[in-house]
């Protein structure tokens, strides 16, 4: 998780909003991303996508970890569902509930850490950004 | 569905994966893609992720229509989801089943029109390529 909340400072520190992912399998590292709308311009490129993106065509998703800053969304969500990851640990989901029964109701263990420094991040960027974050959401 | 369909082959032509999506607005094309799983060896470029790739930040999805030549999988049909998209337009889902419920679900209209053009441009690619296909629909 610590490797996900560098990439979400990365993307803080380049101007975007701060969610960092990271892809395990074998305990270790295969793909590292951060939500890259902002950057790229790019409304595809969340965090996790961009992490999945990173990895490459690993094959088998079976037996890997999909760490994230924050609680998946839908869209996020539908690429764990649908490459067959196996976990998904996230750093809170109290900015953002996202779709953790729909991950769980298919299979997939999640695991919410909770973490102060997380919420924290999120919720002094949506503070100063409502609009940013309302687009990233799909709320607008 | 006749420029999604022309998405579709413009990646056969390159090697790729012949499904395609265009996103429309008030009548209009705003992004049209295909899946560069092959072509970019990018797993999350899957048809509808690249031509939303393609449409940029275009705001509010409230009354979009996302085509694409195949019945969207989880993940797109997550990004449908998630955007706001209001309707879905599919050219068939005999060849793969996708997440029509997930999205109707969530308030998206769905059409199938079931065109055997893509039925035929599907079932030939996956009988010549199962192993490609199995990777893209997360099942290796």
């Amino acid at each position: 998780m610590k490797a996900a909340i560098d990439e979400a400072k990365k993307s803080l520190g380049t101007g975007g909003i701060p969610i960092g992912s990271v892809l395990v399998k074998g305990g270790e590292i295969i793909g590292r991303g951060h939500n890259k709308r902002v950057q790229e311009n790019n409304p595809v490129m969340h965090a996790e996508t961009d992490a999945l993106h990173n990895a490459g065509r690993i094959g088998s998703y079976r037996n890997t970890v999909l760490y994230s800053t924050l609680m998946p969304c839908y869209f996020c969500a539908g690429a764990a569902v649908q490459f067959g990851i196996s976990k998904v640990v996230v750093g809170e989901s109290k900015t953002f509930t996202g779709a953790r029964k729909f991950m769980e109701d298919h299979g997939i263990t999640v695991v919410d850490l909770n973490l102060p420094e997380c919420i924290e991040m999120m919720e002094k960027f949506i503070n100063e950004n409502p609009k940013l974050w309302q687009e990233d959401i799909g709320e607008l």
